[in-house]
């Protein structure tokens, strides 16, 4: 059964209402729950970076947390609210792909379509299902509901293919920036436990119109901003300056793709 | 009597010290106090984004909640601390205006004038009745001190005028955009209850320089880019465009006038 | 012993997946622990600004708060993670001088290097220890380990040199802006205790290239813009400016130098 620890990820901004509103919602529904924020700075619509967040975060939380995540530029559309099951813990959202990764990861999970009518909000508005759907899901559970009172398991959620890197020669793979974080390292989608070869054999990653060779422990090794390469904190290699922001000096964003040459 | 719930609503940003010494104030007085932040991002001094915020978020709180405002351009000057009691919760801030909003969507509201001195820290400071008036008062009832020791009923609160739509000929109305929200949508002063014929009649709404016409259900409907205007989630008509910020494409801001015209 | 209460000051922003992940290593080791965010928008690196953050907010916490703070551009290279047992509270963080401040004020200070592998998250990475060293130290003392179980003390810890005002003539001191708030007031290093003079006599206070001698009880006194020095909630003088951004009208940033005369 869920906990009462509840996770909130959306694009919601910080500066309006709309994540105070979930919030009243669940302390309605939930009074003993705890809420925690993960961010609510996800770019608006960009599922790609919420599915990144996911993945990044939610391995650091305890069995039976709940994480309510709402990145959901189709709202009011036909794409369905899920409920996903995965490695002993429950994530709530649009079926958008933004479990992509999650699932990427866990392979086992089990979806369930949230369409019970008594644990949602009425009306049902057509533009904030983040208080409507969502978040009383959240809540439900957390106060004790059995998931499967939530909905039916389905058998086809959406993914969001081309997320992992493609090899396009011998030597050669392309991939993609899954994100650029804060101090500006960019968060490639090469997972470190995939490329162990980056650790020990000569490589170069193309990013932007740069070539990098070097292969550092921390952001702070080398010349103040020289660009590295770095098994990240997330499981996967970034690219970062020392003290420096390795976007800026690349000229590179989330989406942008980058190339592997291992020799 | 107060419960153990207490939302912040402040003008003082995420990045510095002030919610974290509010939080720290309120926690020495009422140690199992929930504290839940709704945004520290109002614009500084604008009271009327605060106001709408305020009127946005309260209602989906549990009976008893304990809401503090700080939206407080004349800190330390002769406005009033005040406690408003209203719909079975509470609000805490200065006699400003700042619940202009919700004493207008709740009609029956008392009014105290936070005077208790042992209910405040001391010495008060001139710049921080953030932490030296309203947290603590807040903490305090959270730890079940009653309502009416705080200070005593007023009569005349704070009230700022002209926040309804103005009536200006037979099919016309003059209202103002509350808010532009993270996604760019203008949330006008139009409330749906009181202009249903917006959902069933052809009508015009001029927002900077272009006429909107098309009704929509959500943002998603209508090409991309396309202005709609949409009944909002606050409950007030929104001017939203598919997957764009409208705010951007119309060059419009809070406070700017809107026009509505009924066939 | 410490309590359950665990605030966080970093320089991670609040887009990124790191405070929710330091978030859920707290909550899987200490379920009960209540966390309460005080900034996350340190500036990147700029350990400063952190010393202050930490020395405004720390005095309105209960006894036995437990702050962890990460601004850490030294991670992963030599330097200390510490505990700091300061006026009957805990704070965790790099020993990079980001507690020179608290030092400076309190006088009566332990300082232990966090040493022990066992309150550690295995392997330990390079370049994240808010997550793998310190929240799981926060996350253990609040569970109820001895602080002495986490390592031994050290007698040296870094401490930052300049950061009080230096006397340069008779009537002359140069001291230096500690940060700049949202509202964009100058708070300096010239401590209201220290200097009291300046709320009895005449002065002038040189911030940028302009010479400021009105003294002000709060932002609001004064014609619209007017440059005030204000005694400030935190216990510095301030450069305020009556609704207006003071660092904006005179070009200074965190970091500059202001001069202080006394006549």
């Amino acid at each position: 059964m869920p906990g009462s620890l509840i996770t909130l990820t959306t694009d919601f901004g910080v500066a309006d209402h709309f994540t105070g509103v979930m919030k009243g919602v669940i302390h309605s529904i939930a009074p003993r729950a705890t809420i925690v924020d993960i961010t609510h700075l996800i770019p608006p619509f960009e599922i790609l970076e919420g599915a990144f967040t996911v993945e990044a975060m939610y391995r650091w939380f305890p069995k039976k947390t709940i994480h309510v995540v709402v990145v959901d530029p189709g709202v009011g559309s036909a794409r369905r609210p899920v409920l996903v099951e995965a490695a002993g813990q429950y994530f709530i959202g649009p079926d958008n792909g933004v479990f992509t990764l999650l699932m990427a990861r866990e392979k086992e999970y089990k979806v369930r379509h949230l369409t019970a009518e008594e644990y949602r909000l009425h009306p049902v508005s057509a533009t904030f299902h983040g208080r409507d759907i969502f978040a009383p899901a959240a809540a439900h559970l957390a106060s004790g509901v059995a998931p499967a009172k939530l909905g039916k398991v389905v058998n086809d959620p959406w993914i969001i293919s081309g997320l992992t890197p493609v090899r396009t020669g011998k030597r050669f793979w392309v991939g993609t920036v899954l994100r650029v974080d804060r101090f500006g390292n960019l968060i490639t989608n090469f997972r470190v436990e995939e490329f162990p070869a980056v650790m020990e054999r000569p490589f170069e990653l193309l990013a932007g119109l740069v070539k990098i060779s070097r292969l550092a422990a921390t952001f702070s090794e080398g010349e103040p901003g020289e660009l590295l390469v770095v098994p990240g904190s997330a499981g996967y290699f970034e690219v970062a300056a020392n003290q420096a922001s390795a976007a800026q000096k690349l000229g590179v964003a989330a989406g942008s793709p980058v190339e592997l040459t291992l020799y």
